[in-house]
């Protein structure tokens, strides 16, 4: 019950903005919408403060929230603002407990910013952490189910007045299956509140200290542009990634299925790289990079591409014929590696049995 | 609060199945199951009566169940036997109130049995009438709905354990979308109930007196089966239907979509009708009997089809090429065909706006 947190200012959302939707590999949604309507709630007072995994006793309750969606959709289809307040009370009501912070579900995207949103609406602290260290395409994918949060009872809202409640679930699959279709439903874009969690289990099993990091980067790629420095190589040095490919794209595909968006992007060498040929494989986000047919980085290791001369993350949506690229790769965190968390977020979870996960190493620890 | 109800015998529960599967006019699956349980439940001690409409106080609260799914698979899954009454359950909770009375969703099919045997689970008595009067696919095709019962808070159980409550609706649209998209995912057979009703409201809304008719049905088609009188003409004395078509069927098309089965029936004309050609169109229930071309019954109205030898009723699941019918034609309630029902549950918004609702008179006033 230590350790101190800090206020998040004005100043913060954009790099936050800009560090999420790297670390969202390509997928999770834009953050920008999000960033505009913290900003809105800043200007009109709300304060929230970030906090790290040891300020809250163990015995207080945390809810995880996020946009559940297709990202396509999400483009274009944009939230009310209290989908995800919405759903959190709803929980809160049938589970009988009051939530003392907000966590993120990813913070890799949009949904960096939705438990800000929450917590500024409702008054309550963000815990600095989250589900993913990431983005993925898919409810259960967080750490929280991975070591054994429970899928019930959650809930979805959506920005016409729908609440749908998820009161008994027997899996966390089955929270998949329920809130896909019911966001679907609601036109893809909803909020959606997962059970409450016990601050002593998402010390344990959240990905830690991911909203500084995001922070960090955004920082970082900020700095390095206003400097005119070489931007990929300052996200490298924040980020502990390694380069794995330049290039251009040739060819581009994606298609909106079931709620999620696949696809597949092909790229030709430049520079070190030049001669070359390098695929990427999409679910909402970059799964797997393919150089000269060589696996060279798969999920759940972040796949996170760089528009060449500004250093702009891409998300799979935004990709284009002719763009140029640096596609850079980040060890996920140790928490989504472990033989437990790969049955989920693996390879093969993502349609890839004959990949055998290789873990990145950190660049950064050989710094 | 004064008429008298009556308790129901295992020997009503026949009868009661055999009127509800005519009344269900080629739907609402088949209550042969529910028969089974139900008679199960009573074996071991449960009892359950049969009220009127005026026997409970005005603030009295009453729930409507049934089942929800694609009758076609219906047929093969069998619920697991107490899924309306964790819905039940649930929306008790949520709602905060204690159910009084069940209320059947539709006299007509399976969903004949659904509130008898929550009734036998629960120890409450069930009401004599029901939400059609008959067999329709969707939820918001009941009286309650369209005299404006209140969407929500609803609930959806499987067999599993999975629990979905529906906790604020815009519209009984919006809770029919939902609750058949989780239907589906829980294999297409769950049960649903819908929001606690007052009964003052239901007193107004509910089809009147159809368990009884259901009973009354099955007993006649039963005793002139046993009789060996003509078994079409007892039920048409009973119902006060008129026969319309007697004939073969020559072609029979059905699938399976969006949890719905639809399709259409041709039949060649015999005794009578010979020479003649007709059609029955079809989603889950015979929506429109047409003859030589010409519309001649069409929903609201009741189309039922009975198997020229026995009298059984047919569900349209059970049609099978070369097969002999009587088609005849029962009048629906006066509260399904106001202005106000004809816009839920008349010709057009089945996909027919071509049709003008011609109601059929009642060959039992003219008796």
């Amino acid at each position: 019950m230590s350790a101190k947190g800090y206020k998040l200012t004005e100043a913060d959302l954009l790099p936050l903005s800009i560090g999420a939707a790297l670390l969202g590999t390509g997928g999770g949604g834009n953050p920008y919408i999000g960033m505009l309507r913290t900003r809105e709630l800043m200007r009109r007072g709300a304060e929230v403060e970030v906090i790290p995994l040891d300020a809250l006793p163990d015995d207080a309750w945390v809810s995880e929230v996020g946009g559940i969606g297709a990202p396509v959709v999400g483009v274009e289809k944009i939230e009310q603002g209290e989908e995800c307040l919405r759903a959190m009370r709803a929980v809160e009501e049938v589970a009988g407990v009051r939530m003392s912070a907000m966590i993120s579900a990813e913070i890799g995207g949009a949904n960096s910013m939705e438990p800000i949103i929450v917590a500024a609406q409702a008054g309550l602290p963000v815990i600095d952490g989250d589900g993913m260290g990431r983005a993925f395409p898919e409810v259960q994918m967080t750490s929280f189910f991975i070591y054994g949060a429970k899928p019930s009872p959650a809930a979805i809202a959506d920005e016409k007045g729908n609440v749908v409640i998820f009161k008994d679930v027997i899996d966390m699959f089955w929270l998949e299956k329920f809130a896909r279709d019911v966001a679907v439903d609601m036109g893809a874009a909803a909020g959606l509140a997962i059970a409450p969690m016990r601050m002593d289990f998402v010390r344990k099993s959240a990905v830690p200290g991911t909203v500084t990091l995001a922070l960090d980067i955004g920082r970082a790629l900020l700095a390095a542009r206003a400097k005119r420095r070489n931007v990929v190589e300052e996200v490298l040095k924040t980020t502990g990634g390694t380069l794995f490919f330049t290039g251009k794209i040739t060819d581009i595909r994606r298609e909106l299925k079931g709620g999620f968006s696949r696809g597949e992007a092909k790229l030709s060498g430049t520079g070190d790289w030049a001669g070359s040929e390098a695929v990427i494989a999409i679910q909402n986000e970059n799964l797997v990079l393919w150089v000269d047919g060589v696996p060279v980085i798969m999920v759940p290791d972040l796949i996170v591409n760089l528009e060449l001369e500004t250093g702009e993350p891409i998300t799979t949506e935004m990709l284009r014929y002719g763009q140029r690229i640096a596609t850079i790769g980040l060890p996920v965190h140790d928490l989504m590696k472990t033989p437990r968390a790969l049955d989920i977020v693996g390879p093969a979870a993502f349609g890839y049995p004959e990949l055998t996960f290789t873990p990145l190493a950190s660049s950064r620890s050989a710094d």
